[in-house]
């Protein structure tokens, strides 16, 4: 294992990707220059690729796509078109963590995270010399880019003094306080630093963060972990992806560049090195999938307010209709009851906020009464956590759904812009 | 919930599919036969769908495949084409089941099964009436068949005697024995049914297992299931997939007819309704990845026997080389050292048996002490269950590898042929 103080291991030789010709040929040191301000090594053994020849015959527009990591402004991951899959993973830090090992830690995985999105192998695979364990653990050898997106998110208890940052962290920054509805797991919940890795194929997702699992094995050690799945639409036929519920799930989302830079870019904050960042909210929300299925399809829809089929509001006949929750029936009561779960969570009931939603679908298999264990890894962005806060307080205390799904896990991370090449994710935040 | 004396409400109307044209109009009755042995009922309720405009613009190729469920032969999900993705359930009967019920639910899986492989519904997501809850769950709603291969199996314990069924019990179809380094969890070991679902969308898998769990709720009761990914290669980049260890796994598979009608088909068996079906073997195998990411490349391919760039065994430089079991180094030592993984496994060295692996990776995230909790789901397609009770004692009692994997979980189950149309899977068993 490599440890802070040596080099990456990182290399940015140009054209080199992981779709080798497997020729089983090595070219050693093509020259690239360790990225990032950990690594004080020099070139290390890297891999000879090129393009297969028979590479993405069939779905190669999807998975030849690539996000760069640098220069971006802002982290992949957060308005980035959602990929199809995501391995979603917090950390804690070691007790002997120090401020330089956690810059250490950001550093390389800067690195790291700029390589992998590039559809290259952290490191070499197979060092020629063989003295050392390879850097790269290989399972995404071979492997397109994926349009995989690396997101590294810090936690509230970095800022607790044992780093010296806490002059800097940000005055809405705090952890999320008890909310209705809340049955939390100790084990779902919390963690100092958080990677969403989001890619088209699952093995690249996971292969991303092992590999930076295993690059800040000395500063920290994983937490809790999601693999989620089927929250993407290009390509699929779900142009809305669909939840485990069965109902479309994101129709009334973040879109705009304006909707952006109101709810989700943090501008004009009081910390420099938030500025262009966001907040990631993540809950682990388990479902009830077999109390669910019993329900009948008029109370289901009743509970989210839409159609099931076709996802439009209860008062409207296409999804994106605008919801009407002035409308009423013959009767006299609303169309879309107030308790639904649109009518809390609408833009127009919460003095016009809305949240980025980006979550994906996740089973841990049967629970140890044979019921599905399943539901929704909701992930949401916004520059300002009181707007979860306030949002999930009303749904958590007088969502219709509440009977059919409960709140497991729970985590917050502050997550700061893309950095410059040269340079490393938070790097502003100890300097 | 509908229950077995009721219509399947699956239904077959013509040009149907799951990916509508989301109007939101629903046509009723579009006069479907109910399929199978199951159904008392007429015709019940279903959508209104046609292709969607926007239907596959990015990989439609690959996903609006389908495979048809009857009359093929073989069941699905063995030679076909690996797909990206499988959820793999196995269930235990009620002690209420009787012969008839089982029929009735094998009746019941296999409608579902083949609607459900050509894109549809199971029955309706929506009832018009809305006076029951949707037979669909919907969540796969709008997607495209996605390959979809539903493949049924049934347990060994199915012939105890409960069900009349102990004379037609082939004489090789027996539990597993203890094998040379089961560690078996028994949250993960047997079942009297199994269903592996394999498609290109996990959604499209889960959705599959979810609605038959459903379907099948009065008989069966869901014992364990696994996720797995990361296996295919078809338009990944991945010739030959890759497993957690990084390597590649599945280079010399069965691949040929003439493999399959020797190693994995059943023929002139003594059972009549498994003329044309196999056995299927599935392992639950945890990785030990931290330990084996610490471990030299060279002390991993001499674990494995090949190279771990190239996938070539050590005695030769590509990797459909066929290993040289003889072939020394210039100390006299074996190039491929016989312990090792390929060396134990190899046809050549298990009197030319081979056995057709169709695994996935998996994760359950990360175990107590926060290790990576992955490894491989190895499913494997035989004639004759004794090839994979040797070769596994083989390997378990010597295999190098056996330091890095922990084999969980452990099953097996007889595959009976696919049905024609009109019947359903193991038919010929009850008549």
């Amino acid at each position: 294992m490599t440890t802070p103080g040596e080099s990456t291991g990182i290399n940015e030789p140009k054209g080199v990707s992981r779709r080798g010709l497997l020729s089983g040929a090595l070219v050693a040191g093509l020259g690239g220059a360790v990225v990032g301000a950990a690594g004080g090594g020099t070139a290390a053994w890297t891999m000879a690729s090129s393009r297969a020849a028979t590479a993405d015959d069939v779905d190669g527009v999807d998975l030849d796509r690539s996000h760069p990591f640098y220069g971006t402004g802002r982290q992949g991951g957060i308005s980035t078109e959602p990929q199809r899959h995501t391995v979603f993973m917090t950390f804690r830090l070691a007790e002997a963590a120090s401020s330089t090992s956690v810059q250490t830690l950001l550093a390389r995985w800067s690195a790291a995270a700029a390589v992998m999105q590039d559809g290259r192998p952290v490191g070499t695979v197979q060092p020629e010399d063989d003295v050392a364990p390879p850097v790269d653990t290989g399972e995404a050898f071979g492997l397109s880019p994926a349009s995989l997106t690396v997101t590294i998110g810090l936690g509230p208890a970095l800022f607790d003094g044992r780093f010296g940052l806490a002059a800097h962290k940000p005055a809405a920054f705090t952890d999320l306080p008890t909310l209705n509805g809340d049955v939390l797991d100790p084990n779902f919940t919390g963690g100092e630093l958080s990677v969403q890795a989001c890619a088209d194929d699952p093995q690249v997702c996971y292969h991303a963060v092992r590999n930076l699992a295993r690059l800040g094995r000395s500063t920290v050690s994983p937490f809790w972990a999601v693999l989620g799945f089927g929250r993407a639409s290009a390509g699929t036929g779900q142009e809305t992806p669909r939840n485990l519920l069965g109902f479309k799930d994101g129709t009334r989302n973040v879109e705009t560049d304006e909707q952006y830079d109101e709810f989700v870019w943090i501008m004009n904050g009081d910390q420099p090195w938030m500025e262009g960042g966001t907040y990631q909210v993540v809950r682990k929300i388990r479902m009830l999938l077999e109390t669910w299925d019993t329900d009948r399809v008029g109370n289901q829809q009743q509970i989210i307010g839409r159609h099931k089929e076709e996802g439009s509001p209860l008062s409207g006949r296409r999804e994106k209709d605008t919801p009407d929750f002035a409308l009423k029936s013959a009767t006299g009561d609303p169309v879309i009851d107030p308790l639904s779960h649109v009518a809390l969570a609408a833009r127009e009931n919460n003095d016009g906020v809305m949240i980025k939603r980006r979550g994906y679908n996740y089973t841990d298999g049967l629970d140890p009464n044979g019921e599905l264990n399943a539901g929704l890894l909701f992930i949401s962005y916004q520059n300002d956590p009181q707007h979860f806060i306030r949002l999930q307080n009303r749904l958590g205390g007088h969502d219709l759904l509440n009977e059919y799904i409960r709140h497991v896990g729970s985590a917050i991370f502050a997550v700061p812009p893309a950095p410059e090449r040269g340079h490393y994710v938070a790097q502003g935040l100890f300097e």
